[in-house]
């Protein structure tokens, strides 16, 4: 990978070469450059140079720059490039990404583009599925033998297709009717005998996902069984695509973008290089909710006015006490979520999580519960102030382990994502009731405390 | 992958199996398991049972478990073994994780132990590096081909060694010196003339990283150029080992749910089925942190004691000013430290972002500003409430902005790691902050709020 400083240089390079109309150590720059380091390059230019750059490259080298941009730069392009163009470099571009290209365009262009393409009957399929299930990264790109075709057959037909490098690591047995029945590595073709059959030398025990799987559930198989690919087959058993390690990588890594952003109230599409505009209009309506949960705790408060006017060191405790809480919480939330999201971690080991998250309470608010509660006595000299802000730090413990627990894993049984605003939720409650422990106590033990 | 349930009824029989002493049946039913789930079950049988199962298998069944063990099993597991079969099963697991196991021993152990392998000469310098470095998770399980070799030679070479699948996939290019030449896969073996040279049909441009590489380097080069393997080099070209996919996989999954723990307080390591003890030890220190802020936080509002005691309805708002901040600072926190841990973010681009960060925090700002001055104001009924608290929520909202961005930044800048409790912090900041703005406005407008 070039650094970004390495990047900015190559950058501005290209710029200088482009102006003087240097077409020919445009060309030399770009192709001494990976497509993946060219995207970072591509950022860097204006709407211009952008498109000279399209313009020099071949439809090969655009469908390569294409497979590593991000998802709103790869938008800009595509629409600006014309139909058939973008029509020739989508046969050349890995069919996953050919599709998630098609779906950023209208559904009237995208047909129109579809009809120009020649891998059009391969692609057309991929369309149908949801973005985040298994038949929505899966590719179409895998080599196919014949469960009669020899070994000697098989090395014979690769020579001649040629197939992509990553195309080719794992070959898929059919039957005449396209049922997937086993799977044979490029190894297994290389150290068996030429006159061996593909049903001999192949491995049965496939690992696979029908086209409805979620990405997750189709990383977590790959991730488990350590595979490099894996086949997505259709109810009748028929071989509908593969979907292979890199894909995977970019799922876990999206995937857990996505919960890290969600459970701090952000959407998972909001980006740090996003214009104001944009990050302003994802991030507020959570910070709307939020406000709400915000009035509940001070509305709790509220109650309580009348006891505080009457000590107000109450106010100092109120930070300590939810604060403690909710961080106490938020340790609980986080591992709950992440187990969840690994797989380690189903709704039936809800009892014996709650039962150990609830023991972590009774650990913390004895310790947390005696450690202010001797601060606030020895402070106000008054019995009455250690035993008010201590039991209430006590209680509001065991609901950091009791919520904690039990607002992800009660999302997750309403079939909601656990991650979501967890974080939110959770404060909610150890705000609004370490608020009514601390101050309702305090009411009924107002004497000891004036 | 099996469900958990079938997980718990293959666990049952097995369980049956062994009471009746049906060692065939077992057997049996452990060869029809795929590793990943024995490991599975392996994790719901007593000490007893383990020790069955363990003498059922041969060593190469056990290495292939141990692959899938997490590694606080996995210690218990190898602490309990001889000496003599542990060397054998070492043999034949993949080297990086032969190298982890080893580690999980006292060095004494590791050293009798390592002396008893065949391949001890291959696994001895791995142990030298860092756990989390390339030479810490590399194999030395790759295949080496000297340039001069023809394809041809090749070919009879693979058949005659016949290497695993996992590490035939691309294959490493050597001169004498054991210096890496180039890259040549299957795919270019396979459909190559087979009198060409290896050098001839290699691939010079190869991506590496040097053995003291950090692991996330490695799996974000791996990620960036969509590449199944990255060579470990040496300083001098030598190759030294590879990074597989696989391993990149693991370390994705591994440094989210790191970041993801530290921004909570959690250690990396704690795990949802710790023992009570283990748990507390681990999270506990965080939140004596915790409560260390959270007494400043209350030391701020003990300056401010009498001007509470004058308007007791300001510690209603303490919580929402306080609340609201911390909110959208962590959505700033998370969005920053997401984007250094995915490399899309430097600190040099700090005030790209800061700029942008305060531009979001004005118009937060503004917006929840007016929200809440408007309505206090309204429900005290004195313009004097709708100043205090509407400034004192902008001021927090720029306060949050600003430290959300700053603290991880900086934090990097200093070579730490960014995600170490950066929500502690910056919550210190949200409310120590909160505090001052709300509770200072109000005692210098204190005449207009009573």
């Amino acid at each position: 990978m070039t650094t970004e400083q390495e990047t900015a240089t190559l950058a501005r390079r290209l710029e200088e070469l482009l102006s003087r109309d240097d077409v020919q150590g445009a060309v030399e720059l770009l192709d001494a450059t990976h497509p993946a380091d060219q995207a970072d390059l591509f950022l860097r230019l204006d709407e211009s140079e952008r498109q000279t750059v399209l313009a020099l490259l071949s439809a090969n080298g655009i469908a390569d720059l294409l497979e590593h941009l991000d998802e709103d730069v790869l938008g800009e392009v595509v629409e600006q490039m014309p139909r058939a163009t973008l029509a020739r470099v989508l046969d050349y571009t890995e069919m996953d990404i050919a599709v998630d290209i098609l779906r950023l365009l209208p559904p009237s262009e995208a047909v129109r583009t579809l009809s120009q393409m020649t891998t059009a009957a391969q692609v057309t399929p991929l369309l149908g599925h949801s973005d985040e299930s298994a038949g929505g990264i899966m590719t179409r790109g895998y080599v196919a033998l014949h469960k009669e075709m020899t070994v000697g057959e098989a090395v014979a037909f690769l020579r001649a297709t040629r197939p992509l490098a990553e195309e080719a690591y794992y070959l898929y047995v059919l039957d005449a009717g396209n049922h997937l029945q086993g799977i044979v590595n490029l190894r297994q073709l290389v150290v068996s005998d030429p006159k061996d059959k593909m049903q001999d030398v192949m491995t049965r025990d496939v690992v696979s996902v029908r086209p409805d799987t979620d990405q997750e559930e189709a990383a977590r198989l790959l991730q488990h069984y350590r595979l490099r690919a894996i086949p997505v087959v259709d109810d009748a058993g028929v071989l509908r695509g593969i979907i292979t390690a890199d894909d995977i990588i970019d799922v876990i890594t999206e995937e857990a973008t996505e919960d890290m952003f969600r459970m701090a109230g952000l959407p998972g599409d909001d980006s740090i290089f996003a214009p104001v505009a944009v990050s302003a209009r994802k991030r507020i309506p959570w910070l709307v909710v939020n406000l709400l949960t915000a009035f509940m705790a001070g509305g709790m408060v509220a109650i309580f006015e009348g006891t505080i006017a009457k000590a107000a060191a109450l106010a100092v405790f109120m930070p300590i006490v939810a604060g403690q809480g909710g961080n106490a919480g938020t340790q609980t939330v986080t591992i709950v979520v992440r187990s969840m999201a690994l797989g380690e971690l189903e709704p039936r080991d809800a009892w014996r999580v709650l039962r150990k998250e609830l023991a972590l309470g009774v650990i913390r608010g004895v310790l947390f519960g005696v450690m202010v509660g001797v601060a606030a006595m020895a402070w106000k000299g008054q019995w009455g102030w250690g035993v008010v802000v201590g039991v209430a730090m006590l209680l509001n413990m065991l609901v950091a382990g009791l919520m904690g627990t039990f607002i992800p894993l009660g999302m997750k049984a309403f079939r909601l994502d656990p991650a979501v605003a967890s974080g939110v939720f959770l404060t909610t409650f150890t705000d609004v009731l370490g608020f009514l422990f601390l101050l309702g106590l305090a009411t009924i033990l107002i004497g000891q405390l004036t």
